[in-house]
């Protein structure tokens, strides 16, 4: 790869299911003229309730297969295996760049927020690691984290319940489990690709004081900015391709992917490939 | 396999994930002398929606490793593989006996209900498959069936939210898609492993006079006769052993599992398989 030469080459975005779409949707706004090629491991979905040697080993599989089709930048468009397995797919993957979801919504957050009170709402294996508190303390020593599992709220953006009382109900449950402090947080890092379709919801329930961090446009920025940095912006100016593929289900990912990626779908612009 | 002799050997009980050990705890109930080994495919839950040839392909593998172990009897404790892969795996697993969780609710609900109306909630690929409509109708020609997918119920069992207006008010939206016939059956079939633990949320939303029929006990009292029919019953009067195998995560396995079996469990009371 030559960092130096702008690439036609697409990028890489990875997810272990639909979820990464709200990154992947992110992404094509801030760079119109990219190729973009996703791989949504629905096969093996979710990752979030699974091992992190399960999740690593999923991980690599899935980018090795992104890498063998020619990509310029992989982006690790799922929280839980950003938090898992990113440095270890960085170091698999070199030179290819590879960026994370995790890094850009801790940096967007701390920007907004410093030495703030930050809530982050995830699934249950990116709580566990505490991948945004270690992300978001290395950056500001002085900032406080939380962080809160809502794997319910994962169902219910598949589901398409983005907005209304049964949503606003479950989150306030969630909550519930906090103490007061951490209840009334200066900003709220939506750290699930899942969430950002759930915004509504978000907005419902807290203050309407609290900075929202969504991880798809952290990352989308996050991205433009490496392919500037490396000069590996597409050189062309027409409207980049989109090939999605799924190792499952082109159906459901058809259906449900549609509402994550904002464009109607059908299972015949999926293709399916094995791992 | 001698099926004129009693026999020693362990039940087979086999699910995604923990679900199943709702039919578990029903066959320890109702056969406590015989020892049992179940293995959960938890590294690729859920199948519920996953496409028929994948849900066909991890059943198979996982139903080899639990005959390799020597068992009499396989029971798939999970309706999505009952749905897909029951005919399959009878088929390949011959002559052992292979009994699913779709038939014995089915067969229950039209006893209890003759020419009734019946309403059965389910994963989604349950119902994509029709396995249910397909058990009643031939058993009973003068039944009506309706189906209803309802995902965000098995997340609310597996976070334990198994009471209160969160779940029903989530029931109730997903009533709302039926017609008014539809949402007053005379039964509503749980056809899914997890809705045994959601008892309370469907006795509060349903009638009274609606006959709530679940999977759990229903299987197990059908493995009960099987095992008389041919003579396969244990014939020591210890209390039989448990042996809780699965493929991924278990300290959530022990969690999430133990309220499902009823039973405190530890992440070293489950072994670890690769299939």
């Amino acid at each position: 790869m030559n960092a130096s030469a702008a690439s036609p080459l697409p990028i890489g975005v990875f997810d272990s299911g639909v979820g990464g779409l709200t990154v992947l949707k992110a992404i094509r706004q801030a760079l119109p003229n990219e190729d973009l090629v996703y791989l949504g491991d629905t096969a093996r979905l979710p990752y979030g309730t699974k091992s992190p040697a399960s999740i690593l080993r999923y991980a690599s599989q899935a980018t090795r297969q992104l890498r063998e089709r020619g990509i310029k930048l992989l982006v690790v468009a799922c929280n839980t295996a950003s938090a898992v397995a990113l440095d270890a797919l960085r170091e698999e993957m070199a030179p290819l760049p590879v960026l994370g979801v995790v890094g850009p919504g801790a940096s967007t957050a701390v920007a907004a927020r410093p030495a703030g009170r930050h809530l982050v709402l995830a699934t249950e294996a990116t709580v566990r690691l505490g991948a945004y508190r270690r992300a978001i303390m290395a950056l500001d020593p002085g900032a406080a984290v939380d962080e809160l599992a809502c794997e319910l709220l994962v169902s219910l953006a598949e589901e398409g319940w983005d907005r209304g009382a049964i949503g606003e109900a479950i989150l306030r449950r969630y909550l519930e489990d906090l103490d007061a402090d951490a209840r009334a947080p200066d900003s709220v890092i939506l750290g699930c690709t899942h969430f950002p379709l759930l915004r509504d919801i978000f907005v419902s329930v807290f203050d309407p004081e609290v900075s929202l961090v969504d991880s798809a446009t952290t990352t989308a920025a996050a991205a433009r900015d490496l392919l500037e940095e490396l000069s590996l912006r597409n050189p062309g100016s027409v409207a980049g391709r989109l090939t999605l593929l799924a190792t499952d289900g082109a159906q459901r990912f058809a259906r449900v992917g549609g509402r994550f990626l904002g464009a109607a779908l059908s299972a015949d612009d999926i293709g399916l490939v094995d791992l």
